[in-house]
């Protein structure tokens, strides 16, 4: 069906990001695999096509389009070329909301232009070993000392964590027994700080375009100027910002599933089996018209969301039944597709098998399906 | 999610029906699907309050409303107050529309004001033993003698077959050795007309309030002012109306499986298991959280559909994706709710007991998920 | 593959019931499911067939065969001519453990020769409403007086209710609020005993051929000497019996799977879909052989817990394990067959409708799924 | 439940096969990941243990002790330890075979004592870039010139290619129009043969420790005396041995089931979630219960698979049945695991990682899930 949540203008940033990636991005994507990381070099030329900075107020060199729409289109595209971009994905879609929203002054001169430009990349540390979902139970810990905070403790799955220069911390500030919520604060730890350390990188199934690593803080000094938002604050911060976080991992979902359903059927058009078309037997017609129809409706539930997204009515609750329904859907539509391709479908080079070992982390990251049930059933007053 | 389809003047009627299905439905509900059937009385103050001539003309007693949001409302408002309008459905969304797109004046005049009141009552017989969803194959014959055409042949699974005043039946006027899908015409077969007879009800799982009957046509003479329409154009009539027809069977099965979530919900707060409310196990919460957010899913992905129902541009492929997604979702969202009603899910009296009965049938009539997934697959390019 | 469990003895027995099934029970079927019960005459029949005695010591009257391979014979054999005989299985299978394991000789020279005979009718009446599974917290109570225990209480959902002269009813004779399990008593109620009535019919969704009823005790005096076993050991008498109750839940999905699958075979050989044999299409074909592959595990599980019941070894994790999996097959087997019968599928005059509507009760009696996975974790250590 | 196919002898194999793995595989196996290879050496240590040679004659210096069954336990003490041997298991399951079927006196005086020893590792080449599962398509020829075969022709998807000492090569010797099943011979391609090459180490998701290459043949001269068995008759010889090689992917998938859930059910009791065990919810149990009962009906269908197959009367459509059900049932198995793991589960350091990436061949390998629905289809009499 028609999709109606773009206009001419997301249309025009389409068109400059499906040239984009097909000119710079795939013909690099499979090294940068290998490296398991993105090159700096790709958020610069990001940075300078203007996409970097599409948020950010134009005083600090963006465009002050702070219309999530396009990261939609930015992700679709990618992901149409049956790459990912995933440290930039996080970057604009997770990370940068919360400069946008909680950076001050002096802060948004400090680091805005370098945002927008690309030049400085950032990370954002939750999860430590032993919390997973579980915020409240951060256990990072920042003492103030003078107009610094000292901050010891280690992160965990942070992506990004390799090369950023930025990296927002959650740290616990203060304890409250009553309220295991309360006493978290947003820092910055930027890149070469005493006491601050990557970890290993850790080796994952898939998405190995993207690093994600363990982080050490030992008696690191953080000027409170560092600090976004205010102090003990962060939990609510952070709370707010994961429908967004949430919606950006089912857009990347559909997307995926998408490309996986066309480049299956193309495939499937190509593929001689038996002395037949591949595409001839009724089995694969109807594996495939199954998919189609689950990514139809994931597409109009998650555009329908976009759109309150924007409009900033999108409840928690409905971000949660879009991420579950989408990466769960995405989880059964490319195992579908993958096993069309049959040995092929298991080898690395073809695609499939790329969007198959990529989608196993969507129904874990940005909150698990079981979190994402929590907090629907708490909706529906259970 | 918030929906965005309908109008004040939708959800004024919403008010209209709700009152109504309360008032005149529900507490004789269980008599009528012990009776099999409808009465005749609930078409008639259908008829009165203005429902069952909202599409006809305003000259003929309608209100000349042609749009199909209000048919939505209609089954919406019938499914939360857990009961089915079977017959009533088919009349408006099914039958009504050939008749509003293919009646000539005079057969306007001789039936349109019937039909608004109420009081006629009709039913649609295309399918026959022996051809299930392959109308191409139709063997019921109309050889035209003078001004009649003499009809021969039978029909099954013909819904309110019993009770019609009015049938449409798809016989064959011609044979087309080269296009079997040449030659169909409809034929309005009135009540009373000599050789015309209604066979055995049959006896079916579930939708025991609408009745479901054999049809035979012996020698009935029918006048040539009876035809619908062309004769040998049936076949592309019923493409025509087909995706309405499949969008009304989605449009029950997402507010049948809302409605049994709705009850469902509830139940597990009243019930008390092993000392504790049922609403307290998590395995409650994750089973009726992942059902929510499939019907969240379908209700958006219907709601997309019936805008472009409305205005017109509904392909018939999308519809068959909006069948197929919302009928298996259906079937699997009833399923777990009614496994969380224990013994009492198994009890007609427990209305979810009728939504699972009732929900079977909706992967198979109007075209089976396998019929769906071969156009699907066709639009697929496969 | 091979069965390894049965005898020649077995074998005979099967050839026997099925003749008995094919003369006795297949040309009455159908009136018996519209009369809601099986007759009297059936239970007498298969008394003298020699059936209902066979693990009835010989002095009884009875062969003195206790061995369970009987009874599932029985229940295949009765499946596969697509009939269940439910009261008879649940006398055979489920009552009368109880009376062999815990009846006092005077109570065996009382009822045995009757219930060899198929004289004697009888049921067991645990669930109440409200309790479903939680056996611990029947309400029902039993206050000693003299030589009789006066009960009062209400059972719902028992089987067989409607014809039983025997009712083995659970009731709690002390209370400990320490431990909840403690306290149950096991007394035999007999028709026309003052205080004892039988409530409503209940409407089910199928297994229309066995009655389920409400029972009623208002102050019924039950003589001590109706005491099946010692008072306040009906919790260990129960948890001891389970697992057999469940196995015969299992061996009844599978053999009407099994059931399900051949008649599907059958069908789709004869029928002809667009022009074709349903069978040749890809999907009927792949449909079917996922189903007997399922259907295949299935037995191959069922056929080890058999023996390892009837050798004494069979854990109550085992058999939950067994049921959950049995059950839950035959709820994706029946379901994939029926859709492939079309309309026809949903008519009861099909055997594979009654299948269908049958199968969604055996995932919730003898225990839910649900509890089954309580027992399962359990012996996971979980 | 208990198994029982074992002897005491298995048993004893199977101490000092778990023994091995604990000592000399475990240790090293992520080197042997990151080589993307199994070392010469593990299949020397594996001769010198008797384990190579078990199924080939004393005289050769093997064990004599053609016996599937110690197959089974190597593949279930090794999946218990988390790890896996491909190319072992390979050699031992779907190679040696041939080898002990078709090779003549010469043959086996040449090559039986290096397989015995483990000196000599061997490859089997069936698939061809364009066939897939379907042998007759196969378009490597072998054309006889002389006392050589010239062999000309492409393979891929071979495991254990990179190292083979003497691949199997099944080419066409001859082709008859009417019997594409005709004319296809298995010729012993040794390692250093002219016109013998390896080519890509293919890039897999997962099994990295099994290396899969393509081969070339160009103008490959071989022997007469490497034929094995008699020209022509390959499809025969394939068909023949095809159960085997369907069953040890099935061993394998019901052993990895069995180690996913072991080892989830070990982290579940250790990790903290929300301040209390990941044990103790409801979720948790629920999931880990429904893999369990799904386990154990695989291994009890498999069992009976095993004899049957040891009793050499396992047929094609049985040993479909089996594949189909047990790598279907540990492809849901492990994705349930791995979902309990969170993000730790999408980390390679975490086997349940590498159980999951390693699954998703087992639908594919040795013939699709849609080939074995073809076979079992046809054993319907479809």
């Amino acid at each position: 069906m028609q999709r109606d949540i773009f206009t001419a203008d997301h249309e025009a940033f389409r068109g400059l990001v499906r040239d984009f990636i097909a000119r710079e991005v795939v013909p690099h994507y499979e090294d940068w695999e290998k490296a398991g990381r993105l090159p700096r070099k790709i958020f610069e030329q990001l940075g300078s096509l203007g996409v970097m900075g599409l948020a950010i107020p134009e005083e600090y060199g963006g465009s002050g389009l702070d219309d999530y729409r396009y990261n939609v289109v930015l992700q679709e595209e990618t992901a149409r070329q049956l790459v990912t971009l995933g440290t930039v994905r996080t970057q604009l879609d997770v990370i940068l909301p919360y400069f946008l929203a909680y950076a001050d002054k002096e802060q948004r001169e400090r680091w805005f232009p370098g945002l927008a430009a690309g030049t400085l990349l950032t990370a954002i540390a939750m999860t430590e070993p032993g919390t997973g979902s579980d915020l409240a139970g951060i256990r990072t810990t920042a003492v103030r000392d003078g107009d610094c905070y000292v901050v010891n403790g280690a992160k965990t799955f942070i992506t990004g964590g390799l090369l950023a220069d930025l990296v927002i911390v959650v740290a616990r500030t203060s304890h409250d027994p009553d309220d295991r919520r309360a006493g978290l604060t947003l820092l910055v730890v930027e890149d070469g700080m005493p006491g601050f350390s990557r970890g290993r990188v850790l080796d994952k199934i898939g998405i190995k375009v993207q690093d994600t690593v363990e982080l050490a803080f030992d008696d690191v000094r953080v000027p409170v100027a560092n600090r976004l938002g205010e102090e003990g604050e962060a939990f609510s911060y952070l709370g707010h910002n994961l429908p967004q976080e949430r919606m950006t991992v089912a857009v990347g979902s559909v997307a995926q599933a998408q490309a996986a359903l066309d480049t299956t059927v193309a495939y499937v058009k190509d593929r001689m089996v038996f002395g037949k078309e591949l595409s001839s037997f009724q089995n694969t017609k109807f594996e495939l018209a199954a998919v189609a129809a689950e990514v139809e409706a994931a597409q109009a539930m998650l555009d329908r969301a976009v759109r309150e997204l924007v409009e900033g009515r999108l409840s928690g609750a409905d971000a949660a039944k879009v991420k579950l329904f989408c990466t769960e859907m995405q989880a059964r539509a490319v195992d579908r597709c993958l096993q069309l391709f049959g040995g092929y479908g298991y080898m690395r080079e073809y695609p499939i098998a790329r969007l198959y070992a990529d989608a196993r982390i969507t129904r874990i990251y940005a909150g698990t399906s079981e979190v994402m049930k929590v907090i629907i059933a708490k909706s529906l007053g259970l």
